[in-house]
């Protein structure tokens, strides 16, 4: 088989029926990384000799009858936040290039090569995983595949752009404010920020504490249930990470919508968005044969206090380095976090009490609807180095925009994921599916439903 | 039986056995309020009529044999920071004198009193319990019953001072910085600070939410010990408090210290107290039969993040008013809300962080003793209106620093008994004694075991 654009499940069961190699699977993996990365700028690390050797060791072990792992000779890349035992942790910043190498994986790296995959590099995002376009001014822009003079978004725009070019079939990227939801629409690909504290952010170099989160980028929605089964789990090494015992969510990825109280987000969802994103929201609100609507209070203020809160708390993690050496920094990342530094902390401790407030509305809201959908974002990708741009006939500032529907949803931690809604000859555009916290298995089951009837698809730019 | 001093165990003992009634019992206690709260300034509220009839009630019913429960009869008051249907909730306040009665009782004062226990009124506290003096400008100063010159500590001032003078056998007053240890110190009873989040704060006004505490004084160990397992247990209108099953520790009184790793803390727990609190420390390792030390670390920086804490929180609370109305703060407060309002969030964030690392490395600390002891405060009840003291031989303000020992340990939650070690003809002093969290039970043992060798005691100043 030449290396097509299956998704990661049909990789592994080819390498398990030792149809493929693992070690042609990787090999075809690195090819493509060295012919088409150069144009795209998502590998800020490529490891392929290591990542060759472990294919071999599952092509024996396959060879010797031995359960090879459900991801066996998947090939994998991760946000270049993430712990990999051998290489510095970039984080995509300057500075931390002087830091020594990692010496132990993140444990969500390592559970994705427990499970058989074979990681293949590191990947590019905003400085400090502090924007949301991955314009990086020390390791370049990433590209959008479907439009190279675009922005890939972010801040994991490195994981979103290398699924979506066919790199790699899936990815590990973390979100806080939308950085996994924003890149995974403007790519047209699949992306999961699950519920806070369900998947384990040990050895991931965090950003704003109290709202971090790590998930997957994937062509399928079955690729995102086996990883993020693969992931779920206890870490004690984690102490913010869920003692819940793990819910597989793969077996009820079938189990269809019938029964589900599914709702549209209404007003400012609805209000403040390009016209080519509300027809995606209503064609997928279509499929899914709904009309209610539901009001979610406050978005505003949600927004507010989600900025209030990464800016302060981002400049706390940064401070030191913010005074000794401001010159080190992303021009984009720096100013952020010197006014960050400035905030009253009356802002903040208001912010944080307006959460809880909000946090509870919300339940509320789920104890009527099963899920709700959203735009991704109010737009499709703008250009790289793009300033300004007009939402709803009002022009805005771009960087601070583009979160503008996710910002106001991971702030509680729900789980969410962006399905992306392709326009042949257009740039793709994302929906949010969003679910009550721990309800992964329900938002899963929308995707999957919406994925199996082709109204949302990720296909690969070829 | 006339109303001497026993302890509320006994009062509810002799009350079931229809020895006394409990409407004599509350009628002796309401005349001795009568009599010298003059004195003190104890009680801002007296609950007279409502009293009465419920001490009838309660002798009604066991006139037909019903159980009045395990605090039948007992006179108690609180605080004026906790809700009492029927009054309003000052919380040291003049503002809040212009809010209307509350509706329902606080779950603390409910769970008393459904016990059998009888409120007969509210009690001075430092405005929005921010201080350690109880020297309130609206209210007035309440007096130590040792030496009415002195304070009686604060900011549950009121909570100890009415102990102590016996004019009722138990109270309840709130910790945040030390607010129950530093009075029960200084009017030589014993106040229990239990650990946070183990007992609801539903209807307590609150002060720095983050660690605030809530619990009992009382002239008897096993009156600390029968009150905090009445008040333990869930409670759904409180997210904060633990959903634990309650650990009965009444049963456990008994045990004495065989087995149990008692350590003194030293270097900062003995350099910064004057001789005679060290003496009395010493009384109590002696008795104790422990030499060992243990160091806690970085005590000054957690002080320091403590009061970043509390004044940021504190000053979010109240910032409305702050604004708007400054004039009708008390002006010790008012200059400290109004310098917690322009702390710079990453203080506030930065303290947080601290926090935790430090918890965490006392949290090792426990792995290797069970107890720690401390003083309670650098010295004995200073005077009213006092500004500055000397310690160790060093000047400094009284007010900032009477929480020298206390704030460092309620700051991270800890299980904590301030016992007092009296002193015949001199102001009595507080020994704390610390326990892991949730070891509520091992630190009222020990305190148990000092009561019965006669190293620590209450007796009621005639």
């Amino acid at each position: 088989m030449a290396y097509g654009f299956p998704d990661a499940t049909q990789i592994a069961e080819v390498v398990r029926q030792k149809e493929v190699s693992a070690k042609s699977i990787v090999a075809a993996s690195l090819a493509r990384i060295a012919d088409r990365n150069y144009k795209y700028n998502c590998f800020t690390n490529v490891i392929a000799e290591t990542a060759l050797a472990e294919a071999e060791k599952i092509d024996r072990s396959i060879a010797e009858g031995k359960d090879p792992g459900i991801l066996a000779g998947v090939p994998f890349a991760v946000k270049n936040l993430f712990d990999v035992a051998g290489i510095t942790t970039l984080a995509g910043a300057k500075i931390n290039a002087e830091n020594p190498p990692a010496t132990r994986d993140a444990t969500a790296v390592a559970r994705l090569k427990k499970a058989g995959a074979i990681l293949v590099g590191a990947l590019n995002m905003d400085e400090y995983a502090y924007g949301f376009v991955t314009e990086n001014s020390h390791y370049g822009p990433t590209r959008n595949p479907h439009n190279l003079n675009c922005v890939a978004g972010g801040s994991s725009g490195g994981s979103a752009a290398a699924v979506a070019a066919g790199l790699v079939p899936i990815t590990l990227g973390s979100d806080t404010n939308g950085s996994i939801r924003v890149p995974a629409a403007f790519c047209g690909i699949f992306g999961l920020k699950p519920t806070y504290g369900r998947l384990s952010r040990s050895g991931a170099f965090l950003f704003a504490a109290s709202f971090d989160h790590i998930g997957p980028f994937a062509r399928s929605v079955r690729d995102l249930a086996l990883i993020f089964d693969v992931l779920q789990g206890e870490d004690k090494s984690d102490p913010v990470c869920t003692k819940r015992p793990p819910e597989p969510c793969l077996p009820q990825l079938n189990q269809g919508i019938e029964g589900l109280r599914i709702a549209i987000a209404d007003e400012y969802f609805a209000e403040n968005a390009e016209p080519e994103v509300l027809a995606a929201v209503a064609k997928v609100a279509l499929a899914l044969n709904t009309t209610e609507i539901v009001t979610i209070p406050e978005p505003h203020r949600a927004r507010a206090a989600a900025f209030i809160i990464t800016a302060s708390e981002g400049a706390n993690l940064h401070l030191k380095n913010i005074k000794s050496r401001p010159q080190d920094f992303d021009i984009a990342t720096r100013d952020r976090f010197i006014a960050g530094a400035l905030i009253p902390t009356n802002w903040y401790i208001q912010a944080q009490r307006f959460r809880r407030w909000y946090r509870d509305r919300i339940r509320e809201i789920f104890t009527n609807v099963d899920i709700i959908i959203a735009p991704t974002t109010p737009c499709a990708a703008p250009e790289i180095g793009q300033q300004k741009m007009v939402i709803a006939g009002e022009e805005m500032l771009v960087r601070p925009n583009l979160g503008l529907f996710t910002q106001p949803l991971s702030f509680i931690g729900l789980p969410i994921i962006s399905v992306p809604v392709q326009r042949p000859g257009d740039l793709p555009l994302g929906v949010q599916i969003i679910g009550a916290p721990y309800k992964e298995a329900l938002v899963l089951r929308v995707a999957k439903y919406l994925e199996d009837r082709g109204i949302v698809s990720a296909p690969v730019v070829q």
